[in-house]
């Protein structure tokens, strides 16, 4: 069994930039990730199949990165019981705006959960996966509250 | 083999009255469909089945209406080698913006045809799709150009 | 100790209505949950005091309803170590996009997991918080799992 | 006889540098085409004589890429009975926000297949084109194929 | 020889009622015009046709009303040079931003003088093009003090 | 008496050098233009005096060019029974959306006629200008034909 | 002189039933206001006199509520030292939005304080005047300290 | 006591620079202001700390500066019985509108006097103070009266 407890997925290699700053923020809390690329539209089966099979393979959460169309989320939210949080990222022209629309506004009974377009948003996806996981881990949980002084104190 | 020649799949059964608009227009253009009703969403695995199942069964163009975040078009797309046509359906808050944006913007590699939101595109998609098979089919062909000389001359 | 594992807080009784759809999903996941009316700005050391004693009342997730500027959920977010999920409501005259964009923006370090504006982002909150639950509840956990299944046979 | 299959028209020579994406697109899959500079509204008898003779002259898809107002699908589409692509293109201003508004709001009888802004638009008005050729001639259909199958190995 | 002075063309009839508010603004300046339902879209050549022979009819002014792609009076721009002036019509979902954009954002030759959306803009039409006419004819001239007075001292 | 047609005013200096397109577009068609710098709202007695004296002083257009809230154009046109045309000019932020709506949207009674933002903007400016002059100038009339039809030749 | 220290002023008639609402905000404050019809617009030198003299007269602030391009806080500030507060009020069409935008986005050296569209801000310009007049007045800062108060315990 | 009279608060040291224009614009007018770095969401303790005590401290107004979801001025608000202005940042995607909208549609009660995005607003929201200074300071008065004079002069 896999020791990862937050798969990440991101629709295309130039994405990964953005979405390191997710990968850092779960070092911090102690939580290991993988990371996979792969579109919910140029590779629709690599991406349903790493869905259906997050949960047995042991992960808590599924955060995914994408822009403009930004269907990956939606995608791995309907091939999964797991949480899915959503990092809209920058395309070239609209400025994020499409893919946060895209992420958030899903349909009734597959919600993902969206948080702010680009960095911000992959730093704050990691944290919000660390609350996530707090919840069940006492260390995670402790290093949560941790943060969260440091962060009043500075 | 299935004698339908465009299918028509829509996201929710709320969805049919703005999209019987389409099936009035291909009656009109003589050509015979079939309707779904399928979420990407809530129904991926029959979804994605009847995209990559479209091509052998005879289907030459795909339609799909759907609103909010709208990615219906986009996995049907990702799922078949046929042209596919997204009608952005008004949600009940932002008007259809975020359908447009969620159809228009997809990524390189898996275009989606769209048209306007609402009645209008519905219309325009059967439209669209009697001028692609108009490509091959001398009959739609010709009741194009008589319906874009009565169109001129209302 | 309170034996309700959810905090739905609104910013006004008008913010009601929409917000009892979160309700009647986390019910029919046998989620009990409490809810508050407090507004961000009107009454913040109220505010505060649910946000700051949320956890060790023993709630494990904080669902937020607000509209317009819509800080309610980012003031709770910034008190708590718990998840916050935030709904976005229409307020008279921006459709909600006002409220989207304040939850959804939020800096780094203090996450607002957002969903869909209005009745289909609260029944979302729901179905999310049903989701995180399930990680270490395998009783909601399955009940998740009927809910998607039935979803898809529908 | 002209031998190709899909004409490309542009309003003005500074859009043919990301237009120049479809003509790569086109040529991958074996398609020849032919590029016109053509601005609806500073040579409106020259679009208007293009878009009339299309048919006649063999050829089975008009793409048109534009800005700003963008009225050179629309112009086209309502000059033929061919099916027409629209590319949005970024102005100096709106990011082809305006573009994409222009060309996908097409009013009832006369659509327009709108692809997303830009470079990422051009090239998927290529394949969206190839799609369409491929209902009909089984060398493009195969490309489009291995195309599809390439995109998810990738 | 004709002696109305403007010539308004909408697309569609529906159009008609908001843009007798221009008809009214013009008749209370003692200004003759015409109108025509003629569709940028649907009877390409009969709004050519307007365009082109508007000069030599002895019309002034050309006022278009149009909603969505709202291309009506681009295309008529482009095949006069008379002065015309772009009242955006609301269409079903976007509240007329779809058409300001299209009128407003023309590209470089061929302006469009554009109002506000609507009713205001349909009457606003009728005065810019009584400021333009009142230029030349002191009847006109005598009028819109008259009318400029009379608004500040209402 | 001024022989210069037309006045154009900006509401900064740094407004200059996009409106000078104004100017040279002017001046290929032979008339003649003053220039001021005149904010609405830092300089509202001399907007006034410009406003009101422009008329009188032989003016037979006002271009105005002005950014944000840029209110110069309505401010002129409530004062003067001129033709007024208005530039939207982009500011630091909102790319110049926020300068169109607040000149296209202008309430009954007092129409500006808006055109493009920045530089194209500036320019058509000057040729709807031109236009306008040319119903009651021969020599601007033929310069203007000769143009529109050496656009069309381009 | 004038008794009352609040100077409220409408662009029309139509605005007065939403403005009513400042107006029963400042009588709860114990501040007496007068109401002015004056567009800046169809009424620029009532406007302007309005503006110039309201500091002589004894006024302390001036809020002003307008829809549409929404001038009036602007050309009212542009006039006076006083402090100006601008209330953004809903058009037939863009929500309020258009206003909105013509209100903040004013250019350096003329502020206007805005707060939210229609209804909610005319209460709180009545509420922002109240603090403002607090600030040199013991009765009314007692009252927004109870104001407050009662606000937090509802 | 503290002799400053104006509170600055920007939400993170990035901020400082921009709204360092505000400090410039109050000290030309003869006010001490003090400049605070507190984050909303990332030290909520000390904001409200700030907020509830500025009064007591001698500060008679508090400017805020936030990008983003942008809920700073709106938490002092609810503080605070003081006025409170908003200076709304540019994020790094969505050019300030996001914070635009968190900041001007606050909830009926609890007012922020919203000024333009950026360096605009911040140098405006120093004149703003200064003009509501000027309401009770004579010398405050007689400097706005001369800025005013001078601005237009230019």
């Amino acid at each position: 069994m896999n020791k990862a407890k937050v798969l990440i997925i991101v629709g295309s290699e130039s994405d990964l930039e953005v979405m390191s700053k997710c990968e850092e923020v779960l070092a911090r809390f102690g939580i290991s990730c993988k990371l996979e690329v792969s579109s919910a539209h140029r590779n629709p089966q690599k991406t349903v199949k790493l869905a259906e099979t997050a949960c047995e393979m042991g992960y808590k959460i599924i955060i995914c990165g994408a822009g403009m169309a930004a269907h990956l989320p939606g995608v791995v939210a309907s091939h999964t019981t797991l949480p899915v949080i959503g990092v809209p990222l920058k395309g070239k022209y609209l400025n994020g705006l499409d893919a946060l629309l895209s992420m958030a506004q899903m349909p009734a009974g597959v919600p993902v959960a969206t948080v702010a377009i680009g960095e911000v948003g992959a730093s704050n996806a990691g944290i919000l996966a660390a609350e996530i996981l707090g919840l069940s881990d006492k260390d995670v949980k402790k290093k949560i509250e941790k943060f969260k002084k440091k962060l009043k104190r500075k």
